[in-house]
C-alpha cells in the first residue's frame, strides 16, 4: 500500500473481551498515534466506558460500544481486527461479525498474518501485511533523496523501535519540522495508513522495498523521514530484514533503541550492549552509505524515576550520545542529535 | 525440495543456439559439478559436437543433438531449461518443446524466477526457485548440530562463491571427507538436487530457512557441511539476505570469496578489500555464534599465473589468513584451514 492510494478511515476498532490486553497493541497504537479518526471500540465487557476511562494514556477518547450494531451508529468506514488472536487464526465469532461488517459495506483492515481477503470474497479488505506485487529490487535510487532519512534500529528485537519513531515525529512535528513516518510493520501502517510490511516481502526485495518506502515518503517534501526499524542486526530470526532495511532505506542517521533488560535475545544469543551494537551499525551501514548512529532511545518501561535517569546516563555516557526516553520523558535531546547530524553523502566511487 | 524427495535424474539441457553463453551458468555448473547424470545437450547450432568439444573445461562429456526427437533417444528424465531468456521471459519455440517434452512423460527442471508449473498443468515441474511452503521461523536448533559447518561469503555478489564452495567439496571428498553441500541458490539447486532458493522465500523466513538446509545436510551425519553463500553484506540490493544466510545456517567456520577487481558493487558502493570484509563478517556473525573467517578463496579469472600467484599472497598476507584459487589452484590451503577449525561453540547465555 503506497501512500497515493491511501483514503481518509474512520475506525471501529474489534478488540471484543480484550481491549486492554497487551496483544491489542495495534489497537492502542491506532488510538495514540494514528492520523484517522477512530469512531469506538467494540468490547462487550467494557461497554459503556470510554477508551481513556480504560487506558488513559492514550490520550484520545472515543466510546467503548457492546456489539457491531452499535458500532455502525458512529459510521465507521473500517473495522480494525484489533487483536492477535492467540492461536493465529480468528475465532469463528469474530469472523461472523467481520462477515457482518463488510455486508454492510464496511472495509476490513487486519494486520494478522492470516490473509483475510481470500476469505471474505467481494468484500473491501485491506490486508495491511500484504505487499504490493510490484516491488523493485534496490536501485541506488534513495541515495539522491533530499529530506534527511532517520532509520530506528535495535539492541534486540520489540524494544520499542514504532514507538520511539512515534514519539519522536510527534516532537519533531511540534517543534515545526514537516515529518513522514515510514512505516515497516503491520501497527505502523495501520497508523500511517500506508507503507510495507518488510518482513512480508520476498527476500530479493527487502532492500528494494525499502528504499520506495523512502521514495515514497519523500515525495511530499518533509524535512525528515523517519523510518520505522525491525527486528535487530543480532537476532538471528529476523537480522536479513533488519539489514535489508538498513541499507535498502539508505539513513543519513540512525537512533538507536535500548533498554535496561539484560536478557538474552534468545536461548545462546546475547544481548548485545549499546556501544558494540551502535558501533557494529554504523559500520555495516557505512559499507553502503555513512551514516552515524546520533543517539540512543532507551525504553525504561519498569524502571522507577531515579533507575531510569541513572539508566539512561550510564548508556550515553558508554556510548558516548545523547540518550532520553521519549516515551517517558522527552524526546528533544534525541531530535537536537538528528537535526544537528548532516544530510549524508554517498561514498563516491 | 529437501533431500529425502531427491530422485535419480538424467537430464537432457535444453540450451538452444547459447549452450557456450555465459547465461547458460546452470547447465555448466550440472555439467561439471552435478550429482546426476547427463543424457545430452540440445543446441542445433552445435548438434553433431560433444559437450568437451564446445566446453573442455566441463570435465563431463555428452552428444549435443539438434532437437528434442532426438534427445528423446537418450531416454532423459529431465529437460532443463539451461539458459536464462535475455528478457526473464522464455521465448515461444522454448514453452512449445517443453510442453511436448512433458507430453512424452519428462520432468521439467526451471531454475527462472518465472514459475513453469502454472504453464504446464498436469506436467512434472520442478521449479527449483519455489520455496518449501513450510518454511519455519529460526529456532536456535541449528547451534547444536553436529558436522562441522561452513559458509562461503563474498566481498561482493557474484563473485563466485558457489564455484567456490563446489571445488572445495571435490577436494574435502577427495580427502576423505564426506562431505554435503548445502544449495541457496538456483544453480546449486539444479547442481545438489535438492535445497532452497533462499532469496524467493518470504523475509521472516530467510533464517529459518538456512536453518533446515543445515540441519537436513546434517542427517546424513558427514563430516563437513558446505553452505553455498548468497550476495554479500556490503551489496545493499542482497544484504538482507546474505545476512540471514550467516545466522541462520550457524556457520562454524567462513571463507570469504574475494576477486582482484576493484570496480564498485555498484554506483555509489565500493567494494570493500578483504581484510574490512572478514573483519565484519566476523564481528556481525559473533552477536549469534562466533564463527572465524579461516580462508579466503581467490577468484583470479582474467589474470596471468605470476599476476594470479602475487594476488594470491597479498590477500593472504592483508587478512592474515590462508588464501588461494580453488578453481584454478588447488583447495588444499583453505580445507587444511576448515580442518584445522574447531566446531564452534554457541555462546553461553
Amino acid at each position: 500500500m503506497m501512500r497515493a492510494d491511501m483514503p481518509e478511515r474512520k475506525y471501529a476498532i474489534l478488540a471484543e473481551g480484550r481491549f486492554t490486553d497487551s496483544n491489542a497493541k495495534t489497537s492502542h497504537g491506532l488510538i495514540r498515534y494514528g492520523k484517522d479518526e477512530v469512531a469506538c471500540v467494540i468490547d462487550s465487557k467494557l461497554a459503556g466506558k470510554t477508551i481513556l476511562d480504560a487506558m488513559p494514556h492514550l490520550e484520545r477518547d472515543a466510546p467503548i460500544v457492546v456489539s457491531l450494531e452499535e458500532a455502525l451508529e458512529y459510521s465507521p468506514t473500517s473495522i480494525l481486527v484489533g487483536v492477535a488472536p492467540a492461536g493465529g487464526k480468528l475465532p469463528m465469532e469474530w469472523m461472523d461479525l467481520l462477515r457482518a461488517a463488510a455486508d454492510s459495506g464496511i472495509e476490513i483492515v487486519s494486520g494478522l498474518h492470516q490473509r483475510l481477503a481470500p476469505e471474505f470474497p467481494g468484500a473491501n479488505v485491506w490486508d495491511v501485511r500484504e505487499p504490493p506485487d510490484d516491488l523493485p529490487l534496490f536501485s541506488g535510487e534513495g541515495f539522491d533523496v533530499e529530506p534527511k532519512v532517520v532509520l530506528t534500529v535495535g539492541t534486540s528485537a520489540a524494544i520499542g523501535k514504532m514507538t520511539a519513531s512515534l514519539e519522536i515525529e510527534r516532537a519533531a512535528r511540534k517543534s515545526g519540522l514537516q515529518t513522514e513516518f515510514a512505516a515497516t510493520g503491520q501497527t505502523g501502517i495501520v497508523i500511517a495508513g500506508w507503507g510495507v510490511s518488510v518482513d512480508a516481502v520476498v527476500s530479493d526485495f527487502i532492500a528494494g522495498a525499502s528504499e520506495r518506502l523512502v521514495l515514497e515518503a519523500a515525495k511530499s517534501s518533509p524535512d525528515l523521514i523517519l523510518v520505522e526499524g525491525q527486528g535487530s542486526l543480532g537476532h538471528p530470526a529476523y537480522s536479513g530484514v533488519t539489514l535489508g532495511l538498513l541499507h535498502g532505506s539508505c539513513p543519513d542517521a540512525i537512533i538507536l533503541c535500548a533498554d535496561a533488560s539484560t536478557e538474552a535475545i534468545m536461548a545462546g544469543v546475547p544481548r548485545p550492549k549499546p556501544s558494540l551494537a551502535a558501533r557494529l551499525y554504523e559500520e555495516v551501514a557505512a559499507l553502503v552509505k555513512p551514516a552515524p548512529v546520533v543517539a540512543v532511545s532507551v525504553n525504561t518501561r519498569g524502571l522507577s524515576d531515579d533507575e531510569a535517569n541513572d539508566f539512561i546516563a550510564k548508556v550515553s555516557s558508554e556510548t558516548g550520545i545523547p540518550a532520553a526516553d521519549p516515551f517517558r520523558g522527552s524526546a528533544k535531546p534525541i531530535l537536537e542529535a538528528v537535526s544537528k547530524a548532516p544530510k549524508a553523502e554517498p561514498l563516491r566511487v
